[in-house]
């Protein structure tokens, strides 16, 4: 008997961004990944694939068990939301802020239901939710509240032809500014973010996990002559993992580190501060790195870039990121 | 008539470490580059030969104009030092660390003499430098002294199949701990690594510099939601730099500036600190990076990496940094 293949359910977030350009051009691709779904809008996904001349026939449905996805046949699960009629491309609007909320949700609920295996998200703009009176920073704090999670967070995964094992990146802090991330960088994060990718990268791959965590400091601080986080905060946090059988070394200098993980040394990172781990994931990927959540009851991965409003409906946008997005989910669901 | 060859002075550094392994393997590479001297010790360079079963003759002299460099014959500048025979590979030692300082000191001497046309440097190790009475922290100290220097960077550089174009970073905080930084991140300071930076990079490349400043925070602060030094410090600087009629543009955030640096948009990039630029150019170089001295009155390069003590002698040291640094140093006095 063949395994069924896994019911993904791509959210298309805000339909003024190249979310919907780049679900239309990913979609054979996807086809052969998993059964996929969108969750969104009709109207925006038919005026996209007119746009793009890409002969290929949307089928709204209102339950997923109707969704029939073939190369040219794309399933829309049709969601109560805002009308959409007049929201153009490239701007922020209350309706599709509202929108891209109630796909979100939509997908939630189906796949805590056991309705869907997974989620994939394209990208929302956290204005748009802001003018439609949603308070949320982006989607994992929706998934959070959603799930009713706590401890819970976002890993950047690169695989591509520069990377064929595969790398994640855990960050112990992210959206700050830089001189605000010493406080944050405390033994406990450390080690609760390393327990966190060895989780999420046995699902990933199998066998051991490889994992090392970055430095802070440059040539981690050459035995305390710059800086000394790292024998007194790092290397407890490391000790701490491995003396519960975690396979993890570090620190190490982080500029010799990820060349080290390209040669397939490491799979899995615990980066200090946002720059550190984006700086080579998004080089070894050219953009295409993609997201993973960690921590949540529910299997979620999303593209690593933005709505980019600025080159929406131009036929620029790249979807590789989205077929590696699908391509982790399929994995972790498998 | 043809132009003669630049005559490149290459000091062997701390014979206990790779350099003179690396400089025998890389050596029928760098005669076809340039007219190579080694300034250095004749025993070293023929027990390494012996070692490696690589059949070189090593050409003792005691002018420059007496070297017959060949793809089979090192020239050797006898340098009146420390007695070397007794020094193991390995280890510390003063007379290695005294021999390092003299071989660099000669180098400086007959490059300001016009003897040679520029200097290529193969690591040393400061424990030796101190061991030996000489209380400098690095070649560049030595170099910045004996020349009367008193401005002057250097400039991390690479070169290789994944940037064939060439991208050299020039940092505004080095060899201190990332807490440290903040106060030394300066709209001056920023502003002489750009000027610093154009100039070499119009000695490197014909055409325009395409210089670019990277964001110190994440997303360069998001207009302001992390941080506020791209508004306050960074734009102020590249504004000036603008004025004046250079080719630059930030600050960009650091994890996109590096991608498009590596698709040919930008030949020189101004990094805050340490490993924002030493993380994505030793990614692009597999480590074969080379350091380029900015605003010395002489031509000097030299390799990336450090003496290696630990895998000394045993064959397995990479010599492409080396072919790089003597590349760069060709293309500069060129």
């Amino acid at each position: 008997m063949m395994t069924p293949r896994p019911r993904i359910l791509i959210t298309l977030g805000d339909i003024a961004g190249v979310g919907p350009e780049v679900l239309v051009k990913a979609w054979p691709q996807l086809t052969a990944l998993c059964h996929p779904i969108v969750v969104g809008d009709v109207g925006s996904l038919r005026r996209t694939i007119a746009d793009l001349g890409r002969p290929k026939t949307v089928q709204p449905i209102s339950r997923v068990g109707e969704a029939g996805p073939a190369s040219d046949v794309i399933p829309c699960l049709v969601v109560e939301t805002a009308d959409l009629t007049n929201v153009p491309l490239g701007a922020i609007t209350a309706a599709g802020g509202r929108a891209a909320y109630d796909f979100l949700v939509k997908a939630i609920d189906l796949t805590l239901a056991k309705e869907a295996d997974g989620i994939v998200t394209l990208p929302l703009q956290k204005e748009g939710l802001h003018l439609a009176g949603l308070n949320y920073p982006g989607h994992t704090e929706i998934l959070a509240e959603r799930t009713g999670t706590k401890n819970f967070a976002m890993m950047l995964y690169a695989r591509g032809p520069m990377i064929p094992q595969g790398l994640g990146v855990l960050h112990v802090t992210l959206h700050m500014a830089l001189r605000d991330v010493f406080p944050h960088i405390t033994t406990p994060a450390i080690y609760d973010k390393i327990l966190l990718l060895d989780g999420i990268m046995r699902r990933l791959n199998p066998g051991p996990s490889r994992l090392a965590v970055a430095a802070l400091n440059p040539h981690a601080s050459d035995g305390g002559l710059f800086g000394d986080e790292e024998r007194t905060i790092i290397q407890p946090a490391v000790a701490q993992a491995k003396a519960q059988g975690i396979d993890v070394v570090g620190p190490i200098p982080s500029d010799t580190l990820f060349v080290r993980a390209e040669r397939g040394e490491f799979y899995g990172i615990v980066a200090m501060y946002h720059d550190q781990g984006h700086i080579p994931l998004k080089l070894l990927t050219g953009l295409a790195a993609v997201n993973i959540s960690v921590g949540l009851p529910i299997v979620r991965t999303s593209v690593a870039h933005g709505t980019a409003y600025d080159i929406a409906g131009q036929n620029r946008a790249d979807s590789q990121s989205l077929i590696e997005a699908v391509r982790a989910a399929a994995r972790l669901i498998g």
